[in-house]
Order: C-alpha cells, then structure tokens, then sequence
C-alpha cells in the first residue's frame, strides 16, 4: 500500500488524547495503528493504562539476535483553531509535496514511516536476525501520565533490549536531517505571592504595604544576574558544557546570530556566559518567565495595591542538572528572599531531566557504548547520507522530551532520533504537515537502518 | 423620602464610567441625580462632555450671599470580581448597620447626603441667604479627563464662589471624623515591552531571546531602592515634608503600626525613609505597581517566551511634585533601562498634582485665608463635635481627588473635606459599603454647616 495512502488514513481518526469527546478517534487510531503493526508482522498486544492503552508490537526471535525498541505516540493535539486550517484537520489532503492533517508530522507520519520500513524489509527478508519491540503511546501529548508506570512494568523485557529508535524529533530542512543527540529537561513551577487580605486602594494604603507586584517583580528580577546567568545558588553544579565537536556541528548549520535575529524579529539576542546565543538554545540552561499576573491587566487603570501576583516559570536542563534539586534550589532561593508583608507559595508543575547521547567515533564515545546502538547511529549516518545527499548534523535539541529521560532511567536504554519533521512543519499549530520528501526518503533509511542494525550492512 | 432609600435607589444605576457597555447605567445615574438636585429645588443644567455629561445644579441669588460649592460623582468603578461580594454589587442590601453596594461610599451616598441635607435646610429656610452649585460629574473614577474644559468653560461664574465642600474623602471611623485638608496628586502610565515577533517555543528559543517578562521585572524591580524609597532620579526633587502639627494631628488617630497591621492581615508593614508606614500613605510619594501581565496566566502550563509583557503603575505625589515632570523622570528612567533585545512603549494615564489646604487658627494659616470658607470650617468643626461626640481630626489623606487641584488651579477655589467614608467601607472593592452613622449625623452635619456659612450659625 501508499505510504501516504496508509499516514491519510491514520491521520482520519482523531485521536485528541486531552479531550475525551474524541474517544472514538483514540480506539479508531489504536485500532489502526495495531493493524498496522500486524500487517508488518508484529504481534501486538493492546497494554491497559487507566486512560488510552499503549499499543505494542513484538517480533521475537533468539537472544544472539539484535533488539530496537520503536517508540512513537497515535495521539495528537487539539486542532484548534479549526478556522486557521487550510483544508480540515482531520481530512488529509496532499499539495505541495505535503501531507496536510493534525498528526502528519506529530507523529503519525514519522512513526508510520518507521513500522512500514520494517513492514518492507521483512518481506524481502522474513529471517532477518533481528527483534524489534513497537511501543506507540497515546498520552504524549498530556505528558505521558501512563508511561512511567508501563515501562516498570516491561523493565525486563525492555531492558534486554539494545536500544531506541524515536520518531519525535525535527531536522532543520528536508536537504539537511538532523540526529538529535540530547533533548534538555525541564523543571516547571508557579509562585504565587499574597500580601494584603485583599485589593487596598492604593491611595489610601500606598506607601505603607509591600505590594505583591513589587515582591514578585524584585524576586524575580533577582533570578538572573548582570551576565544573563541564572542567580540560584547551585543552580549550574554538575552543568557539563557542550563537547569541542559539538559546537563544530552546531557551527555547520546555515544559521548565524543575523539570520536568527530576523526570524526572531528581535534587535539583540540574549547572551550569557560560557555560550552564543545559537548554542545557548541547545547547550545552555535556563529560566524562564512563561507567565506573569496581578492586580488589574484591563483597559485603563484601577489603582489599587493588589492582594495576590503569580507567575509562571521553567528551567530547561542540561545534563548534570537534577530537575528535582533544581526545584529545591529555586525553593530555597525564593523562600529566603521574599520580603517581610508578603507570603509565598510555589507550585511545582512537570519535571524531567535532560536526556543526552554520545554518537560512535567521537571524542566523548563512552569506551563502553553499545556496539548495537553503535552500528545503528552508523547505519543511519550513511543511509541518510545516501538517500539525503548529505550527511546529517549531530545536535542537541531546545526541547524536552521527557519520556526519552524516562526509557534511560528505567531501562537503562539509549535512544538513535532521526529528525523527521521540519520547521515549517506546524506541529502544535495549524496546517499541519510532512513533506513527502521525508516520507519517500525516511521509509528508504530506516529500511537501511534496520537491515544495518541486523547485520546486512554498515 | 427615606435617605437610605434614596441612596439605595441610586446604587441600582451600574454607572462604570470605564467601561462602554455600562452607558445604560451612566445614563440612569445621572438622570437620578437630577431629580435628586431638583428635589432639593434646585435648578439643573446637563453639561454635555466628550464622554459622559456634568450634571450642574443652582441655586442663584443677591452677589452678597455666601455662595458655596458642592462636588460629587456618579460614575463608579468597576465591581469585578463579582464572585467576592457578598450580596450583588448592584443590588443594595443594608444588613449590620451599612449599605452595601457599588458606589455607596464612593461617592454615591456621601454627595447624597450633602444634597439630602441641603434640602432639609432650604425646606426649613427657603430664604436661607446662600448661593449653591453643585457638580456631580461621570468620569471622576477615570481620572475627570472632561472637568478642566468644564472649570475652564464656567470659570467666571465659579471663580467668583467662596469656596469648594467636596465629599470624597474618608475618616477612620463614626466615632472620629475626619476634615481632610489635602490629598495626593497621582500620575499613571503602562509600561508595555516586546521582545520577539510572537510567542515562542522556550525549548527551542530559550537561552538565546531577551524574555520580556524578565526585562519587564528587572525594570519594574529597579523603580525601588532597597530601603523603600522610590529610584527614579529626580523623584523627590521639591517634596515638602509635613507641618509638625500635622505628624501630631496624626498621632492622635487611634491606629498603631501592630493594629494597621492586623486590618491589612499583613505580617510587616512596608517602610520608606522620612516617613512612619502611618505617615507615609498620608504625607509621602509612592511608585505603585497596579497591574501586570504578560504570557500564560491559564491553569498548569504552557512553555513559551511572550512575544508582549505590561505593567501598569500609579505614582501618588505630594505637595513640592509635578506630575508632568515626574512623568517625563520614569520616562526617562524607564527608556534608559530598557534592555537591548525588547522594544518599550509608555503609555501616560491620568495624572493631577497634590492639593493641601491650610484650616484656620494653625501656626501656617496664611494671613489672607478666605473668610467664608474659615467661616466653613469653623461650622464643620463645631457640628462635627456636636453630632458625631467628637472634634474632628485634620489631616491629609492618601488619595487623589485630581479634580480638587483643578478647582484650585483653574479657579482658586479651596475645599472643604468632611470624611464620609470609613476604612472598611471597601473603595473600589468587593462589598463596597456605607455605614448608617455617617449618613444619619452626616445629613445633620451638613444641615448645620449650609446654615453656619449662611451665617445663621457659628
């Protein structure tokens, strides 16, 4: 069948994992992803979790044989506004060499491509010496309540395993595919200041009492310094800077501090120590500032002395960092500096730590590392570089993937990402799309990649 | 007819000045407030305003009558939140000897008493030799943008009155009345700064973007000095500190830091050099924080650097300030500020100087003090001691009543202040009420002092 024939399908069934109007799109899509699975040649079992189950697929096979464990999720986000959709959501539709339709590209399409590969190359090969476990979520995109739980449950079977194969990152252009090789974590929290027993009029207490807007913008002024660095005590022990490679790689991207301040609209780029502005995104930690509120944000004004602020904060991390630690600092920090008058409560929000993975035959490779996960990463280097054109970037990635931290820390596995989505791709947004350069040329790769991880080639 | 009741009747128009949807409401109030004038015989004139009309009551007579002004408004502020009233805000309810409702203590009921009371007199005395001009105006809770044209328009006709009895202040409590002899100017702006081109993804730009809301509360946190006072260069250029008598007169209230504190349900008052807290919502300038905002305010989380941040800020001022010139000291403050990376917008609000007047029989009453309105005065103060068992304490108050430094520049007319408001009346807050005391002695008061400055008594 199509490959696009078969992503138009998959992206007809709405599976809105946060609303639960749309439970007939999760059991539709489920169903659909575990035929598909099937048609590959997996048996799958449908694993209950106390919201959308998680479909997994198994080719077993001897121990001597390689083991990839495929993850992706079959649940997408709401497609709101439906009004900004070109052609509708869930109705795919193809121009410009694009799939168009919530889920194209996160990540219907990028796991799709992965399942069909294998569904190809095990029937040129039914004995190919390899296993291969399929773990399709349906809670990513509500930040994986379920996962935790279900990888305590199958530790042992995963962790025989001999690696990941993750669909969820993106490459820069469709001529240039990236292999993320770390995702930073995040630390979420909300503080919320309360001074007086309510709004004061603020002539008639003016002067007199700490307002709450002035204890929260002090205290939250005094989280960076001077420099652009974080001022929480102990917030960068452990943080360990990028590799001398690294950078390199990061230096061949067709982007510098000009062409990034034109597609940020922005006269000057934030700078802080010990990285560029370029590197600061994928290396660096952060603080920031997502929200802020109090007192009267209407039109005009209301002069009062407000009871309440809050506001909204992350911290992405790098490796090294502990998002638990880093939550206690930022505690301890605040609690010691909120004025007399004004009491604070923070609350924490989602956390996980950054994820990072060394490839083969650099400097850093870990005189350990995993020689299947090895000849995978070497697999797909040249695979890429041959249906591509051009071999792929080695990068840290901004974002956080929190579930990747989770698959280490539980089974001890490491993860091969291949980027296969792109910027303009729209995930979140709408007009949600896959170039079909990345399908047609994504199947041929990780066909490659699994003959390669089995032994045929690299 | 029943004062209650006829205040009652006028809560029930939601005259919100700021906000267009509440024209029924405006338009309700002021025809009310007619009515209530031409009940009390005089004669009413709908002075028409680019917003919302003067309502302009007379009552004419020979040049050598005591001629005398009455100021009040009719518009309110805003009742939001609802959900924190007790009984609707519109609705009034008169339960623990108070009137509650939106408006009742600001200013509603206490310009009605001052109408309710002339009425009684002019019923008793309708040859009572005093000339009266009443100005109940719409637009005093957004900043009275329309009342200098109208001074300037009628200017002959009030610069020849005696003097101003303006209602819009309070005392801190039934028992202890208070003659408010001058008020805080204030001057407001909205700071707005705007980093890049939309809301970004803080995975994939942090580290490298000037958050907004960072460079919004390193600014605002930079208006204050660690000891309290405010850090805008220039700002207390001028400031005159209070008479010894005045400190004295305050010392007098029977109001402790340890008490203010329990009202406010603070634990720490705030604390600001040449000022007691006491002293300092009275008789110092401010740089208040009224409102800010910026990026994700919904419940849990959303990762993103704003492209927008605002922060909404009154100052109050003293005698000694100009507010255009304390405006034009932030703007500059503020500008040089800014951090690279974020464009800042100020947006200038209301803005009115200080007023203070000097009673009479005090070590700085100028020599050439206005007989009738010393004559005023004195009335005030023997009436006060008689219906309310107490002399009235003289002192400024923390507000602003822009208004007053209009008639005073505009005009040369000075005011007398009598406080019909208490502290727990909850200006410009939920539960905004009116305690039954005030109206009953309040309307006895004002009888005495319409007669006093007749010269019928004092």
């Amino acid at each position: 069948m199509d490959p696009v024939q078969i992503i138009s399908d998959y992206i007809r069934f709405p599976s809105v994992s946060t609303d639960p109007s749309f439970q007939e799109g999760m059991i539709g899509a489920r169903e659909f992803c575990a035929n598909l699975l099937r048609s590959a040649g997996l048996a799958v079992e449908i694993v209950p979790t106390p919201l959308h189950p998680i479909v997994l697929g198994r080719r077993t096979g001897p121990k001597e044989w390689p083991h990839i464990v495929l993850y992706g999720h079959y649940d997408v986000q709401p497609a709101e506004p439906l009004n900004l959709w070109t052609t509708p959501a869930y109705e795919p539709t193809v121009r410009n060499g694009k799939i168009f339709g919530r889920g194209s590209a996160d990540n219907k399409g990028p796991h799709a491509i992965g399942v069909i590969a294998l569904a190809n190359v095990l029937k040129r090969n039914p004995n190919l010496p390899l296993r291969v476990t399929v773990l399709i979520e349906g809670e990513e995109e509500i930040g994986s309540p379920s996962f935790p739980a279900f990888l305590d449950k199958y530790r042992d079977e995963l962790a025989e395993a001999d690696g990941v194969i993750l669909s969820d990152t993106g490459s820069p252009s469709a001529e240039q595919i990236t292999i993320t090789t770390g995702l930073r974590g995040i630390m979420g929290c909300e503080i919320r200041l309360t001074g007086p027993k309510g709004d004061l009029h603020s002539g008639l207490h003016g002067g007199a009492v700490y307002n709450p807007i002035q204890a929260l913008v002090e205290l939250c002024a005094s989280l960076h310094n001077a420099d652009g660095s974080v001022n929480v005590p102990g917030f960068y022990d452990g943080v360990e800077l990028p590799q001398p490679w690294e950078r390199e790689e990061l230096r061949k991207l067709p982007l510098d501090d000009a062409k990034y301040r034109e597609f940020l609209k922005v006269d000057a780029l934030y700078s802080q120590p010990n990285y560029t502005p370029l590197e600061a995104v994928r290396f660096g930690p952060t603080l920031e500032f997502n929200g802020i509120g109090g007192g009267y944000q209407g039109a005009g004004s209301k002069t009062i002395i407000p009871a309440q602020a809050f506001a909204k904060i992350t911290c992405r991390l790098v490796p090294g960092q502990d998002e638990a630690r880093v939550y206690a600092l930022l505690k301890r920090t605040i609690e010691e500096r909120v004025p007399k008058g004004v009491r604070c409560e923070l609350v924490p929000k989602q956390g996980s730590n950054a994820y990072a993975v060394c490839p083969p035959d650099r400097p850093n490779t870990p005189a350990d590392q995993n020689p299947v996960l090895a000849n995978a990463f070497r697999a797909a280097d040249a695979a890429i570089g041959k249906h591509f054109g051009k071999k792929p970037l080695y990068l840290r990635e901004g974002g956080s993937v929190p579930i990747i931290g989770d698959i280490k820390a539980r089974t001890g596995l490491d993860s091969l990402m291949i980027g296969l989505f792109l910027p303009d791709s729209n995930l979140h947004a709408p007009d949600e799309n896959l170039d079909l350069a990345l399908v047609t040329n994504g199947i041929k790769v990780y066909e490659e990649l699994f003959e390669g991880i089995a032994g045929k080639r690299a």
